[in-house]
């Protein structure tokens, strides 16, 4: 019964091919393309679930080795979305659309307040097994496909900065400020009076430590720190940068990070909003809040755009870095998969095969879904003194 | 009475200085600044009109003569916008903000829909007598605050080719097409097949002669043809670029214009939209809308960002050209002040009064308020084989 349902699922495939692997041994070959991925489905009694609860079904079926990927995970993912209209658009079922939504594309059913929180739990020497020296945990800027990732993460500060038009003697602030590169890079480059904030008593020890280590005591500042509380200070900047944090806000208090960024910034003053976006209004995948990213919300290009006029902030600039990051998860999945074997030894089978999920199904997501990472640059009020032209973020 | 109304209105001003010569020969002088403007109230029966139908009243007294500015303009309109709080928030009147809001910042007051279309019944003698040899009406690119208003207008091309990733062979639809300068270069610089299309009889059968003598029969066609009217035809083009025709859509319909785009794009396909936009979704000025500008409406670049999705339409690029329209309208006002009594003999002092106050309120416009010039870059769907940086712009 449950081969037969199965089989009608997958024989919607349209693009690409699949073989398909079941419990009692026997295989089925869907689609025309050639087939470089194997699903294994080990257990029929996981697919009632599938059905029922799709966004955590199928990836902790994976997690658990119920369902198991023979061949690249990520090209599995990349067929599933590719094919989505395909298969939810066969008569057969309703099932097919329900099982591909189960694949984490950050996408479709409510949002759920379940407190694990795997990620926060983790600390930073699981990062450090796959994320490179700067331990960037966002998307890098790749000025050649030959770039390292170490190379594309300083790259992409140096993107950043640019765009920021600094000059020696203004203030910068960096919302969620990690190992502290971007304001030790912007002090060094451009002779700017730099303000780290992060919520990670590790980041602030370490980056504190290098700021010192490099002599600029004075010049640059980290403080552990909430951004609402800087904002009711009074204090201002004359450029606001955040990086990779706006996607913690979540979607009630998308406002409330504008409104402290308005409060933050001197008028004239820029802003850089670097932040992973959805193409549309998306809750969160049950699954990636369950077991990655809680508490989270990926806001919409267009929504994050609508609130800007609010706080008579104009827009200069907007970038889609989507290619980039699709690089960037694969250099991360690459790691990871080089490291695969200690992380199990580690952290468990379970555990390992959770992140090997998660990092090849958002490569996939950025390569072939809505998914997209945006760098949006404004200013608070009108400034006639800025760049004509941006020459200067490539000359 | 007139005149101590006025005066309590003037008092409010707070940066810059003005004087202002009333009818009685009487003067004030307010603000503290340097006063480089002086308005004349050669009549003080235009008031009551001014507080009652603010927008079109002040516009038609300047054209009537019967309020007049020594010194420049632009500053005056500059004035009146910068000091829009200042002025409104006296406890003394709301009449303050009323009259402000008769300077055309394309703001405020329900839309006319008179008929009254002085803009298309011109013809090009008059626009020939202070545009750039390229006939272009939109924003032009300065490399260099030295380059010409041509070389601008050249620069703004090759600046939209550059985003638009031409490679030969490809087609490009040019809606709203105009002397055909685009699509031209298009052809000669990257060797794609270009059709324009335009609304113009004049400008088909100047562009079909210009396309003639480079012998670009073939490469390079022109139709008089609506757009909505080609998007129905199931022709589809890789690249579809329109460049200051937006604003002429209509808000009601710019829903059939985005529609309209993704019919005749292909999938994968680029597109750029070059526009006049708004910081919110302010109705057209009515003064405006009567004499320069009927039917048109500035979008909000947020309301024309909101919309892409709905048609799988994925924003790549933004830039904001603010500064560069300002300069454009610096270039066609100092080009218009040059030939002001050629104008004047020509076409009455009435319209040459008319467009020497539309085109320093506009320079002010994009200098001081929420008036902006945007190009939107956007993918149908994805495409991942996109330049990965945009270095090729600036190489």
């Amino acid at each position: 019964m449950e081969k037969s349902i199965l089989h009608r699922l997958f024989s919607g495939l349209r693009a690409g091919g699949l073989e398909v692997r079941y419990w009692d041994g026997s295989r089925g070959r869907y689609g025309d393309g050639e087939t470089r991925v194997r699903l294994v489905i080990n257990d029929p009694s996981v697919f009632p679930r599938v059905f029922n609860e799709p966004e955590l079904a199928f990836g902790e079926a994976y997690m658990d080795g119920r369902v198991e990927v023979e061949g690249d995970l990520h090209d599995l993912v990349r067929l599933a979305i590719v094919n989505r209209d395909a298969l939810a658009g066969e008569s057969s079922n309703r099932l097919g659309l329900r099982v591909l939504k189960s694949f984490p594309r950050f996408r479709s059913a409510a949002r759920q307040k379940e407190d694990v929180q795997y990620h926060y739990d983790l600390g930073n020497d699981f990062f450090r097994l796959w994320l490179d020296e700067t331990m960037s945990y966002s998307c890098a800027y790749f000025k050649t496909p030959e770039d390292t990732l170490f190379q594309a993460q300083l790259n992409k500060i140096d993107h950043i900065l640019r765009k920021l038009q600094l000059s020696p003697g203004q203030t910068l602030l960096d919302i969620g400020s990690g190992w502290g590169w971007l304001i030790i890079r912007a002090a060094e480059q451009y002779g700017v009076k730099a303000l780290g904030i992060t919520l990670s008593e590790e980041q602030t020890a370490l980056s504190r430590r290098r700021v010192a280590e490099r002599g600029l005591e004075g010049q640059v500042e980290v403080e552990l720190m909430d951004y609402r509380l800087l904002a009711g200070k009074g204090v201002q900047f004359d450029r606001v940068v955040s990086v990779g944090m706006f996607e913690h806000v979540g979607r009630d208090r998308l406002h409330n990070y504008m409104e402290s960024v308005q409060r933050l910034l001197v008028p004239g003053g820029l802003s850089m909003l670097h932040t992973i976006t959805h193409l549309k209004e998306d809750p969160v995948n049950a699954w990636i809040e369950k077991y990655i990213f809680p508490g989270g919300y990926i806001p919409s290009l267009r929504e994050t755009i609508w609130l800007l006029p609010e706080y008579d902030f104009h827009l200069l600039d907007v970038e889609s870095l989507r290619l980039h990051y699709v690089r960037t998860l694969e250099h991360w999945a690459g790691n990871y998969e080089a490291v695969l074997d200690q992380v199990r030894a580690q952290y468990g089978d379970r555990f390992s095969r959770m992140w090997r999920f998660y990092l090849n199904s958002c490569a996939a997501s950025f390569r072939c879904s809505g998914l997209d990472v945006h760098q949006v640059l404004f200013s608070r009020g009108l400034n006639n003194d800025l760049a004509l032209t941006r020459d200067h973020i490539y000359a």
